[in-house]
């Protein structure tokens, strides 16, 4: 703003300058709660118990550390590790002075590994002990890694520094903040089911702007009363901006580290009273199938986010059966990562349960975003809950461009283009139909991949059910569908097909219909139907 | 952000340019929350029954018509109206196109609304038609005020110019927003209970960031599914942010009108299902008395926000019998104003009944501000409930420099002074003890002036109760109590000083007591001491 008043004779009054920079919301944790639960779950099982105020002088040492081994602002570390105290209080170090947060995840191919961590060029890494015989195949393909400090236990071999040697001797008076909220904090790569991974580097103000949109009552309602336990990695779209959202209102705070079987996830909820937590549907039903097996009706837990691919009727059932209120949500890493939550405005609370059912197993309304579906002609679409287009989003967490690319990802005038095909009804509320990629293209018409799997997920004995285009001399594409059962049983593929009669369109029955041992898992718990689409000749 | 990867030969990855202004709260309400109501109460009682959309439509007409007359960017335009439908679209109208939105507020002298226009230089005045009278005395004296528009009735006299008529044939589709978030949104000057009202002149990223900050669930919790009505008057400290927070959530609006007596509100409340509201605490008494008179023990209410003063325990006590939550809150002008509200944290919800509620008696924990109290000697206090000293503050929607100054209003290291004095508790609840020209310094010791006034709503005959500092030989200050009786009754003036005897430090007992008819108030609501100090001789 100019210090000219516009009519030019007197400065013009303003307000503060005041930096939208991730690192007050550590700040304001440590001041207003910094007594408030910080609790790690070791890799070993231990529970490590601690508070705000100390996560704040872990990471402030860390940033010290950083500073003293040579790392500058725009650095870029990276990080190989599950969600715990040392790995926030790692994020916050490197965040606070400016350097860039880099997650890798450990479930990419090692290949994938190696292309991520050379394009990102971190310098150094901090890795759970866990991944050492993973980073000993992958270290020497990596050049730009100069050194490797271990959290949580020392790796085994030796040649790794432990995290409390790193920070051994630092201080906790260094500065933080006081750059351009602009500052790029965190860089993380989508899962890459389509050519190489592609960096989204998110900066400070997106990620402040994207915790407070989350925060709100319509979004996750997250209060300084709440026990968040983020289920969703650190390492997998920036936790759904959990690592933000929890200390911006010193909510008490569970890092489950890597076990998440329903076991694991059970007894940890119950021991710290977690009443929020988010994750994608494959772990909440490894949670319900737990509680389900031995007999237990009751839970801490209050609310459930539930995103990363749609979430089947079955759990948001099983949820409810359990007092447990299920927001289904929507995002990508390219939205840091939320768009869409399934919050109920009061016109949706007017009709009946059932008619709420189907709109609660929609991905729900825009949260910080602005969004809109647009057909293949660049015509925008009626909200009317039928017509289907490319889902094009905006917003102030939403990426311009991918790292190092000199082109921006974005249309003339400002849309991002979420590869995703969604209607948008009445209600205001998104569903995902597919992705533009997996859509089936019969005749000239469009058959949802997802509207059959979702169909098939009512069967009994259907643990997946993954449905591709398969090439067609008459009719371009039609549908393949591959099953994996749930159990031993003595379903023949015909079956499958007769059971989708009437459930779905005559014209959408699968032509062929394959029962397979295993349907092949991505690196983020996804279906690759990149590699269904290759065994049935697709493309 | 810079263009060029910190390492030189690639662009760098980033998000989105997406400016924060206050126009994109009301394009959001209207593309996904339409047809949500806004119902205005118009002057002569009549319900004005509308929506989003059409207010959307109507401050788009307004902002064509601006331009049309010649209003640029920067310009200031001033109202003069309570809360409207008619008001709303005028501050958007404004706003959209970069303006100033000037409010004016009536209750003022009318020598500090000529000395506020005057200084605002606002071209433009849209007025309500009950301010004509008004208009006549001061328009001589505002040469800046190159014409009236009247809004919600046409004004008597002819003169001026209706609504319908100035927006007559102007289009809806005037570009709103482009420019930078820092451009000055509004503009509202302090009571000035002390010398010349000052203008603070918010900015769309200020008022952006107060309505995020108050909207999340540890503030006002606001979402779609609330009905709210704001009491307070958009004229006074910028609606307390709901004129931008009621949008931006897509709850439904209720505009109340200038009327605010106990009877009309209830009865608009009632009618209109509202669920949330925020005013000052008389507005709220006489809500209460009205109740209790007419037997009404049940309310749409939920959450009801007070501030602007210490709200007395009858008040809370009230409404928490009729099952609806106060939260007590504190701002002022230059913070936009929300500074503090009073929500409970775990360890209060962990405390007795009545820890709590000494604590929601408290003003609050910071909301959207970071907040710190300062000794005489510049050193920071403990937050230990004990040590008063200056309540300092800091934060995106806090002044910087008030309008037209050269200095800024912060201190070096960037906070600014409120005036008041206030305590910090371990629960990160601040108590304001008092303003610091109204304490009473006795003999080298503080004397809280607001503490013995609340000593003293215990009584039943008491209505209002002042205590300011009187000129004393060999104390320097000591405190006189000013009395307004509720009802006619037998009190002497030495009965009152009985009654505070083992409520407050012996020493803190008022050397003189006077009842008077009517305890002066100033522009916005609250006591006016700097009468009071005049009266007995103080400064």
């Amino acid at each position: 703003m100019a210090d000219q008043h516009p009519s030019g004779d007197t400065p013009s009054g303003r307000m503060q300058t005041w930096g939208l920079t991730v690192d007050k919301f550590l700040d304001h944790a440590r001041r207003w709660h910094g007594n408030r639960a910080v609790v790690s779950r070791l890799p070993d099982g231990r529970l490590l118990h601690s508070n705000y105020a100390e996560l704040h002088s872990t990471a402030k040492r860390v940033s010290a550390a950083l500073l003293s081994y040579g790392i500058a602002p725009g650095d870029r570390v990276a990080t190989l590790a599950s969600n715990s105290f040392d790995h926030l209080a790692i994020w916050y170090g490197i965040m606070g002075i400016g350097a860039v947060c880099h997650t890798i995840n450990p479930r990419l191919h090692e290949d994938q590994i190696v292309y991520v961590a050379n394009h990102a060029r971190g310098r150094m890494l901090f890795a759970d002990g866990q991944y050492a015989p993973l980073l000993e195949r992958v270290l020497p393909r990596c050049p730009a890694i100069e050194s490797v400090v271990s959290l949580n236990e020392a790796l085994p071999g030796g040649g790794y520094r432990p995290l409390a040697d790193f920070i051994d001797g630092a201080g906790e008076d260094c500065a933080w903040g006081g750059f351009d909220e602009q500052t790029p904090a965190g860089l993380c790569y989508t899962s890459g089911t389509t050519g190489h991974p592609k960096g989204v580097l998110y900066s400070h103000r997106s990620n402040y702007l994207l915790a407070l949109n989350t925060i709100v009552p319509d979004a996750f309602s997250l209060s300084a009363r709440d026990v968040i336990m983020p289920v969703v990695p650190m390492y997998h779209a920036n936790t759904w901006g959990l690592a933000f959202s929890a200390p911006a209102v010193g909510a008490k705070l569970v890092l489950p580290g890597p076990k998440l079987d329903g076991e694991s996830l059970h007894n940890l909820i119950e021991r710290e009273g977690v009443t929020f937590s988010a994750g994608v549907p494959t772990v909440w039903q490894g949670f319900i199938d737990y509680l389900r097996a031995n007999g237990i009706v009751e839970s801490s837990l209050r609310r459930v986010v539930i995103g990363g691919s749609a979430c089947p009727e079955s759990i948001m059932q099983s949820f409810e059966a359990l007092g447990i209120e299920v927001l289904h949500a929507w995002g990508m890493t390219e939205l840091s990562p939320v768009g869409l939550v399934a919050s109920a405005t009061p016109d949706v609370l007017a009709l009946t349960r059932a008619e709420q059912r189907v709109l609660a197993l929609k991905q729900g309304r825009p949260t910080g975003i602005d969004a809109a579906v647009m057909a293949d002609d660049g015509q925008w679409l009626a909200h009317d809950g039928k017509s289907a287009g490319r889902l094009m989003v905006r917003g102030p967490a939403v990426i311009e461009r991918y790292e190092g690319h000199h082109e921006s990802a974005l249309t003339p005038d400002g849309w991002f283009d979420t590869g995703d095909v969604a209607t948008i009804d009445a209600f205001g509320y998104v569903r995902i139909t597919d992705r533009v990629k997996d859509i089936i293209k019969s005749g000239g018409e469009w058959i949802s991949s997802v509207d059959i799997e979702n169909a098939l997920l009512d069967h009994p004995n259907v643990a997946l059910a993954a449905v591709v285009a398969m090439p067609h001399d008459k009719w371009g594409e039609r549908p393949k569908l591959y099953i994996q059962l749930r159990r031993e049983s003595n379903d023949k593929p015909e079956d499958f097909r007769r059971f989708l009669e009437g459930r779905i369109a005559n014209w959408w029955l699968p032509d062929e219909v394959e029962i397979i041992e295993q349907i092949p898992i991505g690196a983020t718990g996804k279906i690759d139907k990149k590699a269904l689409r290759a065994r049935c000749g697709g493309i």
